[in-house]
């Protein structure tokens, strides 16, 4: 099987070696990311500029774009044949609950579903990663599984591991969502000529992290694995706002 | 009602001020709004550099950041009283299908959802955008509606609207959001050093374009809503997943 | 005689308008200029990625890259026929001293020099500026001498002017640039997670402001007028250093 | 000696690494350089973000700025002593005549001679450079001779190498810089969406490649080594327009 691995930190950072170097052992692997860091990167796309790729010194191909541009490149033209599989990260830090919608990451992940392959995210939790091994061998053996069980054609799976040791891990949860309260967490400063700037600042706390979210699980030891859909639809609000809307004239 | 009117095609584009000229009627409107054109944005944050905001000649407030930060910062910073309704637009053409995930526009009215309040992305479906009049009375009039039949929290809506005089418009129908083919869309080409370059392409052809979707509303002359999740767990998923989970051993 | 007016502040600054505005009572004037703010930009250019041009809503050409980028694809591609004159400004704020090779604005002259054409780059001196109109005046009259005097081909003109009402200003003085003492200006701080982020601070005091210098004209309310070279080779050390290059055995 | 090296390919670049195997042999040598490719950057500042430093897998210190950036926060910030010299380079590719204007590399050695220290930029003529090992033996030596032959405190050093094996370089001239005519290097063409775009081309022909010139010099196999002046002050123009600026009246 093939895969193309990509990430959001840059085709130099050290999760996806790490990670490289985990499924070499099972797969056939190509790597083919960013050229520089593109946390915060969210599913934006070069489309006013042109691409390019070329090799750099650890054998990887780097592209002068995003998660999402990486990636559209190496499955369509770069590649041949194409993926059977698009692998993400190993993120430097979390992609739990609201936050994934600004992940590079999981919009990796995206990127590869919209093309027409399955596609995951692969996460480490902590601020300063030292564990990426841990989260490597929890990829690796989800990966096999999911041969066995696809997924529906508009899911994508997001994966976040603790920052332990692999023999620490509790286990591993299938997860919702968690959601953070976000309001408060811009910070005001000034920069040496007195002009106020603003940062986002670290981020809210959660405000539903119970059991059963992204959140719980990885706060207890074990590996969150959530399933995503590409779908976006709010079918249940369907029925009632075909109704209200004729209320609206024109 | 205060309404923080955004963009991603930036805060000197037509489509923003049509839609401004058409609200400021009926509610209070504060524009906050990227310092450039910033299509294709997605959800992207600037994270490593900090944002600043400052009034450009047509009185409007610009954000030198992508429209995720623009509502950000407006929302929670520049803003007092912090507004009640977030809306994004009159975007300069269409965010239908699979696309709503590339556009800062919906973006926009995400972050706007995510710091807790109702949010409305509007769309002018064409190439070469006329009539951001008949979008700026729709978008008006569904604001009007939307006050009675307010949206779950977790909730946006996504309007495109037909490049069309008012009078030519068909009507209003509730979406779902189709499907496009989009494997085949890169050219590649080369510079003037004939180095190779690819190019996002025209894009695909629609796969599900049929009743119901947002792609055929727009196609027969109706203005299309479409109610989005933010939530993106696939929660059909996770039983099976969880079943199948176990016979993963780490 | 055709103008080709340009500026490093981007078409929407104040600083360009209101040089338009007096140049257009005498010249023909075409402005195409940065499509945001490039202060800092020197004579980068665009290498990588291509270059587009549009109209904004002043009727200005914008140039999606540098103040060099702007002049070099106005004149050589967008205007017909070519210019006889390009003039950059009114920069907002000083262009002085060892300043100037970090400047836009001087790098926008610098290009319409090495394309064949004299160049002119005006900047007020204030951190606030005011008092275009008396720059405006300034250059308008400036120009109209430069006819009648033209400067050799490897030459071009740096104009500073004091943020004065027009009957205040002192007169005009022909300089040398001085220098200031940069060593010092950087400021270490924390962004909100506490890492160290540096600054340019304000700029350091000047070392070599003496009589003669642009520095001391302006703080004396006239006008600095300093003619700068595009051949930076150091004439007057070239027969030396070839002595005791053959020292040097490979 | 302390050696602050930097270049503008970026500090994973194949011809930063060389200098650095060759000068650490004789020198205390320390990397600060861009963390992506900045050619073409000139002079330009990163004026309204923060800068940052981290260090990279090949042990080198990375900066997200412009190398004028880089060497600042290297020698200001960064390196404790400061350093006594700064180098730049081997640039991929050629800096000679008025193109030395636009170039990273040569504005990195500007910006450490401003801020007191001698200065050198290196550069390996060719489009796919291959003999590194030639252009970093040339600097190690020149360097050497240069500590006993200071410049003058305005003045930096401009190197250029053809691309041949050490044993078929000629020698070493000292040039002056050559010109080149550049009217006619754009190329327009269009994106995939029919829109006009304008590109840079290929180099035009040298107009000022005679005898003495750093063209001349590298076309016959020598080493070039122009001296450049960092005070741009025409001083032969400004008698002569001194007289002249007396009949403008304002």
């Amino acid at each position: 099987m093939k895969i193309l691995l990509s990430n959001d930190d840059g085709v130099h950072a050290q999760g996806i070696k790490a990670l490289y170097e985990e499924l070499i052992k099972h797969f056939d692997v190509s790597v083919v990311a960013p050229d520089r860091n593109c946390s915060g990167a969210s599913n934006s796309l070069t489309l006013m500029n042109p691409l390019r790729a070329y090799k750099v010194t650890n054998g990887f191909t780097a592209v002068n774009g995003t998660p999402s541009d990486a990636v559209h490149l190496g499955a369509t033209q770069l590649l041949q044949p194409a993926p059977d599989l698009v692998v993400a990260g190993i993120n430097h830090g979390a992609n739990l609950g609201d936050d994934t919608i600004y992940s590079g990451t999981v919009a990796a992940a995206t990127e590869g579903r919209h093309l027409g392959m399955p596609a995951i995210a692969v996460s480490l939790v902590s601020n300063q990663p030292k564990h990426f091994q841990t989260a490597a061998v929890v990829t690796a053996k989800f990966i096999e599984r999911l041969l066995q069980h696809p997924l529906p054609s508009d899911q994508i799976i997001n994966i976040n591991v603790p920052d332990l040791p692999l023999g620490q891990l509790q286990g591993i949860q299938v997860t919702r969502l968690g959601h953070r309260h976000k309001a408060e967490t811009m910070k005001k400063m000034q920069d040496p000529w007195q002009r106020d700037i603003y940062w986002y600042g670290p981020l809210g706390k959660e405000l539903d992290a119970g059991v059963g979210t992204d959140f719980h699980a990885v706060a207890n030891g074990y590996a969150s694995i959530t399933p995503l859909t590409i779908d976006m639809t709010a079918y249940k609000s369907m029925a009632k706002m075909t109704e209200w809307i004729n209320e609206l004239s024109l």
